[in-house]
């Protein structure tokens, strides 16, 4: 995938912050398409703006995104018809001196491209990606999939054609006069983090918390950069 | 705004898990809608989808944006075209005994609407409430709006004609010959928290944290209900 100078300044104009402006940093957006699971896919159906949350796997330069064959607005996005998404992680909050210039530190993604739907071996890998990528650590620890659960999965690869990348990790600026003022200003940074696994209640009495889940507990979900 | 079954079913058919079904529950939907700052709002700009993360504030049947004038998409979505908004947080991470039972915890919304501009007394009222939305407790800690400042920002409401909300909470649902197996089986809760407010690299000396970031410091961002 690339960063589409033209098209990038036609669909997403840099905000007014020198810090906000679109980003060449392919890493840091690979970075934040690795620790966030979640996109916001949109697509235009009867003329009109559909979208959806759908979780997310990075393989390269593409967007793996899996689900139910039932699920109407996949089935509606393997056509090929084009798709954009969001993706975005808020890492604190900037504590200016005036409301006009709080905000937010944030690393956010749009994607532009379109999806095709994987069949057979190129579906197989792609569903071991997938969890790889959702629940770290966990698929040693499972059965492989069956026939029946294959048939009811659908994977598709979303080819990134353009993106544009957005990193503010700025401190509050605020002009001289409210600088001298008596008002605190900083940044609130926002952590988000694993808990203590939760047994299930359906659980057979004396199975241990398995590795993959011990091995994310207590840690960061997202790492600010 | 009110839940329209006709049109959601149309347009966000129920994925395949019964606790996933589009719930009813306008509370809950209000819940994740004060808690998360940010949607996804998507738009339709020459036939193809647009989606960005814009901040946004709840008030009564309406979400509140704002932004500098100088930003062209909320230029675009103030003149009243079609919006669709997506908001999620991700409670927990779900490890079924398969990869295929293996899913998320999650409060997600789909908002369907469009926006107006607001001007003058309206504008004034509308920044306040998005003020103390996004940061609780900070509007008597700071100056009031100039001239400038107000020239410079752009305040939308969007009325919400119809949404979707789906609450997933469940545990792992496996079949009885996976629950009698070996493996473990669980829920790992994210929570997503506030650090220790950062002081600004241009602080005056002697100025302690205000009260606001104080009173946020150490405690969930992200409540799960």
């Amino acid at each position: 995938m690339h960063k589409n100078d033209t098209m990038s300044a036609n669909r997403t104009k840099p905000a007014r912050m020198p810090e906000r402006v679109n980003s060449t940093d392919r890493a840091a957006l690979g970075h934040l398409l690795r620790e966030t699971s979640v996109g916001h896919f949109a697509f235009v159906e009867d003329g009109r703006p559909v979208v959806m949350p759908i979780a997310f796997a990075l393989e390269g330069d593409s967007l793996l995104l899996h689900g139910s064959t039932g699920s109407w607005w996949l089935r509606r996005i393997s056509t090929g018809i084009p798709v954009t998404a969001s993706v975005m992680t808020v890492d604190g909050l900037v504590f200016a001196r005036s409301a006009f210039e709080s905000s937010m530190r944030y690393r956010s993604a749009v994607l532009f491209g379109s999806c095709t739907r994987l069949d057979g071996e190129e579906k197989l890998a792609a569903l071991d990606v997938v969890t790889d990528s959702l629940l770290p650590g966990r698929r040693p620890e499972l059965r492989a999939h069956n026939r029946k659960e294959l048939a009811a999965t659908m994977l598709l690869r979303m080819r990134v054609d353009e993106w544009t990348f957005k990193n503010s990790t700025q401190w509050p600026e605020d002009p001289d006069e409210d600088i001298a003022g008596d008002t605190w200003a900083g940044v609130l940074p926002i952590h988000t983090t694993y808990g203590e696994p939760l047994d299930s209640p359906d659980l057979r009495h004396g199975i241990p918390v398995s590795a993959s889940a011990r091995q994310l507990a207590g840690r960061h979900r997202v790492t600010t950069p």
